[in-house]
């Protein structure tokens, strides 16, 4: 079953928790058993799961990347957002989580992050949930 | 539904579009509903969604690559394709695609990469469908 | 279905070959045909695929890691581990593996490996099996 949500981003580079709606959009599809794959159908957004307790790892997480991979670095795409192509690419436009019970098996501290490295933008998240 | 297909790459470095490839593989599974893992059993080769538009996305994903993982470091493995395998190991050897309608449910702007970090090489790419 | 099982880590930085451990959850499942999805419900804790013919792969992995995001950088986060939750983000905490006939088709220098980056640790690897 498809589900997808919108997601606003404000500033070039950020990291929103998703975790509620993906919850949200898992438990409508009435799966028990079975996985939720989460797609980003963008080229500078990622999806990545990490600390949700502790605000300041999601900064780190960018700044490090910023410090890796700067905005301008002589890239030979023309558009000026090489820097968000690459970090999406690494960090991936695909995770798994696992359903039990109905519900995101997420660790204790872990929350779902859309990442998005070229905003701020108005964008889409679509899981496919699978199982029984 | 398992299919695959061979890419020959040409340079030490390369990303290969296999779009089209994994298009039909898909198509030919006549599955409506599910999603697409793509597999890449090779350890200095990977799989990642990117812009498809520009060229040029791609050639600064492996010239930013080089630059931070660059061939010659000082590795301890003595075959000098540590490089390769580090790329590999933090791009991933899976993505996961999502099928709605019988077809991909890419991005505007995605397409699919077979990346090679140690060629020139022929490979395999490998795909299970899961659905209905 | 879902298989868990727990890994134990000895330093800081350190990956772990869990391929028997998932082959064997895998057996136990009886699925001729599908996907394991991998899950590593930590913050600081990852998994991927390479190569197991030399550990050296293993340590040129953690060491160009530790070089590109150091352990003490100025981070924001105040626990220490920032490193840790930014290298997991990027290798990220999800991987698919095929089955055919019932078994893990891996490439045949592939091993799984799980990476912990804030040990040592007692973790838990989550496996769901999908398929018939």
């Amino acid at each position: 079953m498809k589900k997808e949500f919108s997601v606003q981003t404000h500033s070039t580079s950020e990291l929103i928790d998703i975790t509620q709606e993906v919850e949200k959009a898992v438990a409508a599809c009435k799966v028990k058993d079975g996985i939720c794959a989460i797609y980003i159908p963008h080229t500078t957004a990622c999806v990545c799961i990490n600390e949700n307790a502790d605000p300041s790892v999601q900064s780190d997480i960018r700044n490090t990347l910023d410090k890796l991979i700067p905005r301008d670095a002589g890239y030979d795409h023309a558009e000026g957002n090489s820097d968000a192509h690459v970090k999406a690419s690494i960090i991936g436009s695909s995770r798994i989580i696992l359903i039990e019970s109905g519900r995101l098996l997420l660790g204790r501290w872990q929350g779902i992050y859309f990442c998005e490295f070229d905003g701020p933008r108005k964008r889409k998240v679509i899981l496919k949930v699978l199982g029984s």
